[in-house]
């Protein structure tokens, strides 16, 4: 069984190439909803859709994120009645949101609802939502503190990235920690996400992060850094804000004590003794994903890059 | 100033011929709400949505509610996600219930609600709920007590109707009153809507059917009945079903104390004098409303015959 971490577009690539090659039963990915939030009464995770979407084969790839062959009607027509239209929300991407939304309000946890929906969409492998808690993620910035979208979507990542802080008490879901935990749990994958975005929420987790550090299984992370720039979305503006060199070493850095191997970039490979010299095994990759045949490519890639560091483990 | 009191589609028709004849100062409509409901977490308010959007010049005339040029991706999307499809929300419709259910949960009023989308839709006459608070139609029926879209839209109106009971305390709205009790309003106008379904709840409204029984303005009502059958929707199987006969008489009998007159349509001419003994002019006009033009010359006949009246009380 392999347990993948993921945010948003880099990550639903990723697990959509682990889908591609692992069995149904063989692939849980738990998604970070530290980005969530009720926007115009609906209950919206953005990285759950995304991880949703892709594997179901039905995402944009052109936009980044919503549904294919969208359209927005109910946006334009909202947009005229409230001018309200900052966060865009597809027609069929609503229908999403309306039925999570009254299934929330039934009284069912968001690991049922994202099953449900997954069923719908065609989804055989397990997705999961890192808690059926609320965690927030909030945005400290030089121009204040700042709800995830807010910072995201509204100011388009605009404001100086001074750091993250999470709001709430939320717990782990118990897959999640089974999951990490499990002796059938072959390695972990923490996805080319944002770090700070994606993947630190899902660590702010009470547990989850002792559940990792003390994992049996091998864990390995795919740098979402290549070449000195990040793949997608404001990653490298955000390690530059904080005097980070926006570079792979950094991403092992971040992870450093969590995981065993990165998988980088072949236009990083100059980058590896320096990664290896904090104790993370490399691994040399295409790491680009456009095309299922790559994300394909580097999933393969990066499970025999994680099984040979189990063996070494041995 | 005209008062007029209305219900769904026939309401919405005859409103639209008063608001070609009168200045915007000139109309105030007060709306059923009896139907609104709570559907995907959405505040649904059908009859004043007719009416906005008959005013709006945005109705689609060929199916009789929602929008012209109306898309349904959400709800298709829906179906396949959840199945429930069952009250069709149309793309552009679907932003009108999530500004409503968004204002609402912000603590607006919905007739403040109602003012705010008749601006965006351009409608500049008056239009009001007739309560802000909840009053809700239940159907009794031969398959028991139903929430009324269950009667009307899931069970399409097939079950026996035995009659109605009023869920809820609520007020008319101050408007309301003000519109049946001021001394600046000419004539009141019950349009011709179902009077078990649209006008009923709005006179169980506490101090309503007092308003309007000691009302200083003349009042008319316009027959929904026409040559035995009802205009649109389910009301002569109703009056079947109660063992009334469906003729304007009835609906005369049903407004009895609260009319001074009616108008019927050509085709129940020889109605009238059935109606006159009853103590209730009658006017006897085309009251088929397809298209503007006949919804303008209605509006024209029926207050033309309201000032008639007036003159003769005086």
């Amino acid at each position: 069984m392999i347990a993948a971490l993921a945010g948003g577009v880099g990550g639903a690539r990723l697990c959509a190439g682990l889908a591609a090659v692992l069995a149904p039963h063989e692939l849980t990915v738990a998604v970070n909803t530290g980005d969530d939030f009720e926007h115009l009464g609906l209950s919206i995770s953005p990285d759950l859709d995304s991880v949703m979407y892709t594997l179901a084969g039905r995402h944009d790839t052109a936009r980044g994120w919503g549904l294919a062959g969208e359209s927005w009607r109910c946006m334009e027509a909202l947009k005229a009645l409230s001018g309200d239209d900052w966060f865009r929300l597809g027609d069929q991407d609503l229908a999403t949101h309306l039925h999570r939304t009254q299934r929330l309000r039934e009284g069912r946890r968001l690991s049922e609802v994202t099953r449900e929906l997954c069923q719908a969409l065609g989804v055989r492998h397990t997705v999961l939502p890192m808690t059926n808690g609320l965690l927030r993620t909030r945005i400290l910035s030089d121009a204040g503190e700042l709800a995830f979208q807010d910072y995201f979507v509204r100011h388009r990542c605009e404001p100086r990235f001074l750091g993250t802080r999470f709001e709430g008490e939320a717990h782990p879901t118990v897959e999640l920690l089974a999951a990490l935990g499990s002796p059938s749990t072959q390695a972990i994958v923490i996805c080319p996400s944002n770090p700070f975005l994606s993947i630190h929420p899902l660590l702010a987790l009470p547990g989850t992060r002792q559940a990792l550090a003390s994992r049996g299984a091998v864990a390995i992370a795919v740098s979402p850094v290549v070449g000195g720039a990040a793949v997608k979305g404001p990653l490298a503006k955000m390690m530059r804000e904080l005097g980070l060199p926006v570079s792979p070493v950094e991403i092992a850095r971040l992870y450093q004590g969590l995981i065993d191997g990165l998988v980088i970039d072949v236009a990083d490979a100059a980058q590896a003794p320096a990664i290896e010299a904090l104790g993370i095994a490399v691994s040399v990759q295409h790491t680009l994903m456009g095309d299922l045949p790559r994300q394909q490519a580097l999933a393969e890639g990066a499970l025999g890059f994680a099984r040979g560091l189990r063996r070494r483990d041995q």
